[in-house]
């Protein structure tokens, strides 16, 4: 795969790898040029030979443009807020949906477990946490990932049947997405709290919140969120951690209709402080907006492009475009990161939430250079943000021509997450993230990065060589 | 000034100046090293006479620090909206105010004389854009900067007595300052239009927008400016021509109490598209409440600090802390930038507008590193931005200490220019600014990059030295 000619300049000797062959031919006065050099593919052979027959297949690449073309075209537009189980086709029944890969009771964190017992007290399933545990666990509940809806959640990422969610339509290909609407910060059920004041915010947000809102948007004809989340990376915003921006042109984009909703001031009032109070507003609508674009890219024959990440707190998986409904999962990992005053990496919960829809969209850690302030929430440097947004052009397939960042000369954002790049490159996505405490209901312990578990990446690969390695 | 020690290494030759002497040196087989050099003060002796004297003087030092710790401990707050003739002391009668220092009729380009007719139609001592500009002519008008009612305006600049204004407090030194509301885009007052859409809008602003405002600053209880544009600095804003940001904060700010305002949801509506379609609306909010801080800081014996910059569209004029009231001018500049489609040079007013505060201030040009995006508006590559924001510390005192640069890995923005270092170095202020056309009415025709003319500085150094040299 890599071939060199006519170095290093006569006399000299190239050492790969540790650099401890080099120290000693140093040591004994030759000139050693050192290379920084991993094997590809983490060295092993079974998919080194998968990623040789995949090598210059012209037909991968134009499945993967396809998929991108699809991805770049799609149009996302918030067109309304219904509740779930008439919004989301096929959803109802004591059904609930949650963040990341399927999973089961036994296998749940902290937080999931906590956010399913809310929902269903929310739902009046059951009347005590106690019997709403023992409902859970006894397989009364049927869990789906909100994924199989076309539906994302942050955390936890519950829906439950009478939840209000944002509806989105991809004018582009008519595909529908769907969020809840962001609960704030504190005791959330998306950080598996289930007390009487989450429930009762809950009740509000069904009673007041989305019936408000669902009219402004109705009035507004329709909120364009591609070009928002464009605006809001010229902002100090990449969509997942920082949505300061995003969630300012949202309330922008509504209150000229907000006003003009016949419901008393007070209410309307209560709407715009609770939105105010939580930049993190935005995120509900930045998933489901680039989750309704990644969607029109799935399912092209031969592609290679990740249109799916997400975690449920125990595993981690993805989706390739090419590969049809096949999770390929590996364990969550910890989040490396800053954390709150009085916790620490003992407390936190392996990395969960849907949210990493926006890393596979190239936003999110891949546009960190856009929003260096988040280093301070996130940890590290300037220029650590933009060193992790420029890493990622190794792995992905074309930059974004709609999504941009200034500090990289207004170059798009690394966009189309390649399977054979990141196997045989061994970069994985940056992902930034909130962390979880990993009992529920403690609520967010910090904010950090973190990296998809190798194991999704390898699986994924191997499924691929399997189904188009011959040149199928 | 400079002394140089053990340099260059032995056999070497330093060449200082134009570079021609290095290369008929290296020509004869010299090591040469040559340095970029200017003469300190333009090399004019009278001036490095004065810097001499000045130099060391632990007490102007001084007064520079009580100066900027003034400017740094003020708190601009947004306490209400008022009539500019009740609202701002001693201003009222046949009186109109404008940007920039001191200037008669016969002096005014045309952007300020289309000003001046529309604000006199505006306030109905004439009948008809003739006679306005007959009574403008004859003596009848009293003309005044401005900044010496510590107001502010951008472009022209005018302020009549009826017109609405922002009133700000300085809650730590108790000092007010004003602005008008800005009239948005197109054919406005401020770029010297006169046309009955002109005079519509303002009465509109008048009489419906500037009542609803009011009430809604009121029942805030007053906007912290300061914490806002330390926030916009962060979203990509400088707060001078790029304020997209500050003005999404601001309305995010207002519309909580805007929605219980009593008045027809209509005309809310009509205030809120109004604001929502001119993301430079809260630049009447960031001059004022820079002026307001930069107000703290003047009057400061001893101080050598500029505390006010700012163009009438023919002359440039600055004031210092420790000059009292002197004005100090030379002409104002042709402005190098984009042109919008049509547009070129020659359609160019001199740099005009008190919009330079926030430079003053050390935010707008100085802060360009923190709104990379601004230079698809105003001209340049990203990386120019970055460096007309480092080149600014080089002439300025400190860091502010609220306002950071984030991809400066936070850095306080470059503040408090001293007329010393400016005189010293030849590095002029970098001011960002918009374009008007020359002709009143026409609007703005671009957007760019201009410096001060150096007289100013010069000037002031030489009433400095008259002041201070002796050790006073």
């Amino acid at each position: 795969m890599l071939t060199i000619r006519n170095w290093p300049p006569e006399g000299g000797v190239i050492s790969v790898g540790s650099g401890v062959f080099a120290e000693s031919m140093q040591e004994q006065g030759a000139n050693v040029y050192q290379v920084k050099w991993q094997p590809p593919a983490h060295g092993k052979a079974e998919l080194i030979d998968i990623l040789d027959k995949l090598d210059g297949r012209s037909d991968i690449d134009e499945a993967n443009q396809t998929a991108i073309e699809r991805f770049s075209s799609a149009q996302p537009v918030l067109i309304g807020i219904g509740i779930a189980q008439e919004a989301i086709p096929g959803f109802g029944g004591r059904m609930l949906l949650h963040a990341g890969p399927p999973i089961a009771w036994d296998k749940m964190s902290g937080p999931l477990r906590g956010a399913v017992i809310g929902a269903i007290l929310y739902e009046g399933w059951a009347d005590s946490p106690d019997k709403a545990e023992e409902l859970a666990s006894k397989g009364d509940i049927e869990y789906s990932p909100c994924h199989e809806y076309s539906a994302v959640g942050p955390m936890a990422g519950v829906i439950s049947p009478r939840m209000p969610v944002f509806i989105l339509e991809n004018r582009t290909h008519g595909n529908r997405s769907y969020s809840t609407l962001n609960e704030g910060l504190g005791k959330v059920l998306r950080y598996g709290a289930y007390s009487e004041e989450v429930l009762d915010r809950l009740r509000w947000m069904e009673k007041t919140l989305a019936p408000i809102l669902k009219k402004a948007v109705e009035l507004s004809g329709g909120i364009d969120l591609k070009s928002m989340i464009a605006q809001a990376l010229h902002m100090g915003d990449e969509v997942h951690n920082r949505n300061r921006a995003g969630t300012s042109l949202l309330i922008r984009a509504l209150v000229p209709y907000l006003v003009e909703v016949d419901h008393p001031q007070a209410d309307i009032r209560k709407c715009l402080e609770f939105i105010n109070s939580n930049d993190h507003f935005f995120l509900n609508l930045s998933m489901p907006a680039v989750k309704a674009m990644l969607e029109a890219a799935h399912g092209i024959h031969r592609s290679s492009v990740v249109t799916i990440m997400a975690r449920n707190g125990t595993e981690f998986g993805i989706k390739v475009s090419g590969l049809g409904n096949q999770w390929f999962t590996g364990p969550a990992q910890i989040v490396k990161g800053l954390y709150f005053p009085g916790y620490s990496e003992k407390d936190a919960n392996p990395d969960i939430g849907d949210s990493a829809i926006t890393e596979t969209a190239g936003v999110g850690g891949f546009a960190m250079a856009a929003a260096i302030p988040i280093v301070q929430f996130v940890g590290g440097a300037p220029e650590d943000a933009v060193r992790f947004s420029e890493k990622m052009y190794s792995i992905t397939t074309t930059e974004n021509r709609h999504f941009t960042i200034p500090i990289l000369n207004f170059r798009g954002t690394p966009t189309g997450i390649d399977i054979r790049k990141v196997v045989e490159t061994g970069i994985l996505p940056q992902i930034n993230t909130g962390i979880a405490h990993k009992d529920p209901g403690v609520g967010q312990v910090g904010a950090g990065l973190v990296n998809p578990p190798w194991e999704c990446f390898e699986k994924a690969i191997i499924a691929f060589g399997k189904e188009y390695a011959d040149g199928n």
